[in-house]
């Protein structure tokens, strides 16, 4: 909900009126792919801009595919529930997968290709062509590193990339329940991207490709689908500032520690919690007539039905997020149901 | 597996040399849409054909949503599963619904709908623009005329179109348990076809637009989805055929006879029914290690998987079965457990 | 205008009520593709059968190309113009040559791939990615093999395939012009397709890939295409008759001599060719003012406007055109303009 | 090639730390879309903000063509060249115009219209279905408000849109040429953009539908494409200062005037100008011999091949250009040819 961390506006301020060429072949661009490269420990990865999610999702995944595949996604995937069908208007389906509070298991991505294979009609099929996923998942949590480990395993088994999408991904990297790194990204996904919209930058996200040449021309496929950016400084900019002196790996940690203490005071509150993410989100179950009553105090984003009576609310904390509204979101919640007619 | 019915083959054989206008504005075309509208009770109707299921599929879904919708359809729906992800191809998602054996009830379509309009983030969702059904089912289950009656009224009332896939169509009209003529596919769907590929015919199907202003231009549209045959005559040789002192209707009632009985002989024999469809398709549970014995004297379908140990088997009997051979089959079902160690 | 040769129907009347195989995995379709495979001289190749002609074009074209790159054609070629959009519908630019009567020159493809390579932004340009031309061209007009050997050259040397258009292919073979053989075709065309529906068939073309793998699933690509035709037999078998005994090299024999004719009668008559192509299509260029008088007795096309007060009419002859009916047209035709005030 | 008007940058400062809804739904958006409306004099219009112009091009385009149609353009147009089939990628042709430096005229629009409706084969072809110009032009050239009158008027009768790319708008608006105000624009087009990337903003385009309905559910469209900004606020924030106190109609006449007399100093200096826009862009002609001795000195775009010996040169000035670099400039290209052998 706020602007940026304030070292990119003060660099926006700098570089102002420097002449800088477009496209992303400016310096600032060139210093920030230089940043991310040595973050990931990946020096030939080749790195590109792009302004949202999305986009990056849409562009990276009708790249990745060849016309008669689709791709394997949680359920409850961001591609395959809140992207409007960018996936679908790229021509690929999203073949859904089972998963716990967002994560998916390696074993259920190889049963869904060992399905797809042993499937007497198969050629009248969707072929699962890649795996999507993302750090931390739609419900905040985490892949341990042995799962993403797993996960690799099985895609280069069958042949398949492995996708991460990182919109999040410096609320992973700060909470102290993780233990992937970006080198650890680099080294075992396809295709990555390290977000910057929701950690810190005004807007960009940065697709990482460790092997440069996965993707061929993806510059001219940016372009044709309407996501390179002409003042390509203004991406450049937020990931030289984000990845100058480890601030992405830092940006986080203020947020998982805050919502910590939020998903404590709800306990202590009376609420039940639904899941327990270690990173920025914060997932509970209210009965729906006491919503309302909620809702005069604080804004949340209904998240989904729970059952006819209950509904899952979100709450999300992010690198802005000040110590002084939590400590009151905290007592409130504490006291909530004293006030309450349950 | 079958050729065509004999008589088209016949008017095949007269016409042939007679020259005729392409692109479907023949006289055979337009007899047969004359038939067609007649059986239907639908004079203005607008009758196009095309020369597969899944080619009509993916035409007229591409052409009924704007490119923001969706299909709903169920799970199981032909256009989910066994199409190649042709209505992703053509920029739509395919929203899954839960079904009975096949069957979507009005209840789950109006749920999904208020689910969508209710939910605070629906512009960042696909929007449901449609309803696909077929009769017969994926399964051989019918609708009956007040379930159909009642997905036309939700989808009425939520201004979208119902489109019927109508691939086995003449195994329902020729089904005891059937309720639902033609004309009422006319009045209620907004769309639908009349399968000939699978029901007598070379190949062919009908697409019914009870309104002909549903779908503007889709002569041009069929042309530039590569659906528009040029020798268009062809087509209309074989529904003229069909639609010609109600052979249609006719058409499936020996298969949808014979179903019945190798179904009575399945369960005679030990075997364990899935579902109780009332058309030409029998569905049945089987071990799998006793699956291979079955195919040395019996050629089928694997359908799914039923659990880790059993399968779902599909046998389907057509216009074209003959007596003998489903005579042979109830004797070797009936007998079958016999000869085999449990 | 007609439908299909005799031996088709009788081929169809024999074999109906033979069970095969669905989707092209039959005898008949085995038959024919062993057949083509002959009389390509090309063993190895793949052989596809698809319904019509523009389907044949935007599903191949699809499957050859990259989401960044487009076709290169002549401006005039059946995809530039006449098939609805049906390449752009998929994706993909027609990016239009200068030609001679439908002839694109190897010169104007390596000038065309040079001025792209050039260009300092073609990064922001449709990369060209194939090359189509048909055999005879919408002009009726030949390639010989030099230039077929020429263009393609051009295309290996800049490792874009080249795709062959073949609907109308049995007229070049009969073309006493003509020599480029089939043979010719598998060696130089990455892919190419040999026309039925307008050369004898009822409908369907056989896409043939002299290197098989060219195109990796395109099975599956055919069906997410709608492409796909459940009783294949039905195409194999006009494959089957017309690549027996050689009847496809011979079947547009007659209309290249009752075209080349009717050319003869035009030009006595008064009449001005429009090129001089060498097989079953004639074009002649005709004042408005006296179409009208001609259309009374003759049924043509209007191709396109020559001028503002001068028209370019196509009369095509085929396989099935009865020799009384060429004598008396060239009768009418050489006496035409005596009958006119011009 | 610099980044944004220092108001813009010192309004995001302002802004930065204060709460914002998402999605386009604040305070500054709402402030930009009220400007713009005030600006156009037409307080219903919709408007969206977008990242960049071959987005805006791309969503608008596919939103308002019918899958059957394609786009009227001059061939010259940004949509038809440079945005590396970005409007094929959505599955739409352009159908290229003649036109005279950029410029398409009403009657050659008509003409198109007319040869469409005429052909006999037209419901083969793709239908037009909307016309793209831009104004400025790509070659820096006005349409007077006569001529936009013009096309308006034959838009309206074939009752197609009219559809405005202004991505050099404010250059436009600042012209002593320009009779076309953006109260025009918004009564004779049924969507245009004003450009900001181009015109003094970091980034964005302002899509403005005088009559909102033109394209339902817009929002998700935008979505769909991946192009809907996050935080939607850093695009409110360009127009709301562009649009404060008529900046944006103002930005552009320091770089209008530095181009006139950039074009007066290469013609004293002998140097012969490619039309004569009375905008920001100035195209010459120069032998290729003598281009590299001119990059020694000058950053310019190569824009396209004159003939073999020579090519057309763009040099572009912009809202940040110096008054003292375009004196220098003008000084070099004065006695350029006096220091070069010609």
């Amino acid at each position: 909900m706020e602007g940026a961390h304030q070292n990119i506006l003060q660099r926006l301020a700098e570089v102002n009126m420097l002449p800088a060429a477009g496209y992303g072949s400016d310096d600032c661009c060139a210093a920030a792919r230089e940043k991310i490269r040595s973050a990931c420990s990946c020096p030939q990865a080749a790195v590109h801009f792009l302004v949202g999610g999305t986009q990056a999702n849409a562009v990276v995944i009708a790249a990745l595919l060849h016309s008669y595949q689709g791709v394997l996604s949680a359920a409850s995937g961001h591609i395959a529930v809140h992207e409007a069908g960018a996936i679908e208007l790229g021509g690929h389906k999203v073949l859904a997968l089972a998963h716990d509070f967002g994560k998916v298991r390696a074993e259920t991505v190889a049963a869904a290709l060992h399905k797809y294979a042993a499937d007497a009609n198969h050629e009248h099929m969707v072929m699962p062509g890649m795996l999507y996923i993302s750090q931390p998942t739609e419900y905040g949590t985490l892949y341990s590193l042995a799962e993403l480990e797993a996960l690799a395993r099985v895609c280069r088994a069958h042949k398949i990339p492995m996708y991460v999408d990182g919109a999040r991904l410096a609320y992973a990297l700060a909470s102290a329940d993780n233990d992937v790194s970006l080198a650890d990204l680099a080294r075992l996904a396809d295709v990555f991207y390290i977000g910057g919209t929701k950690c810190g930058a005004l807007l960009g996200e940065a697709v990482v490709m460790p092997q440069p040449g996965v993707l061929p021309h993806f510059f001219t496929v940016m372009k044709q689908h309407g996501a390179l950016l002409a003042k390509g400084r203004l991406l450049g900019i937020q990931f030289e500032v984000l990845f100058a002196d480890g601030l992405y790996q830092r940006i986080g940690a203020d947020a998982v520690k805050y919502a910590a203490q939020i998903r404590a005071a709800l306990a202590e509150g009376g609420f039940q919690l639904y899941g327990a993410a270690p990173t920025n989100q914060v997932f509970f179950i209210m009965e729906n007539v006491t919503l309302a009553r909620l809702a005069e105090r604080v804004e949340f984003s209904f998240w989904e039905n729970y059952d006819e009576a209950r509904s899952i609310i979100r709450l999300a904390t992010s690198w802005a997020t000040r110590g002084e509204d939590v400590q009151a979101l905290c007592a409130l919640v504490r006291g909530f149901y004293q006030g309450v007619a349950r």
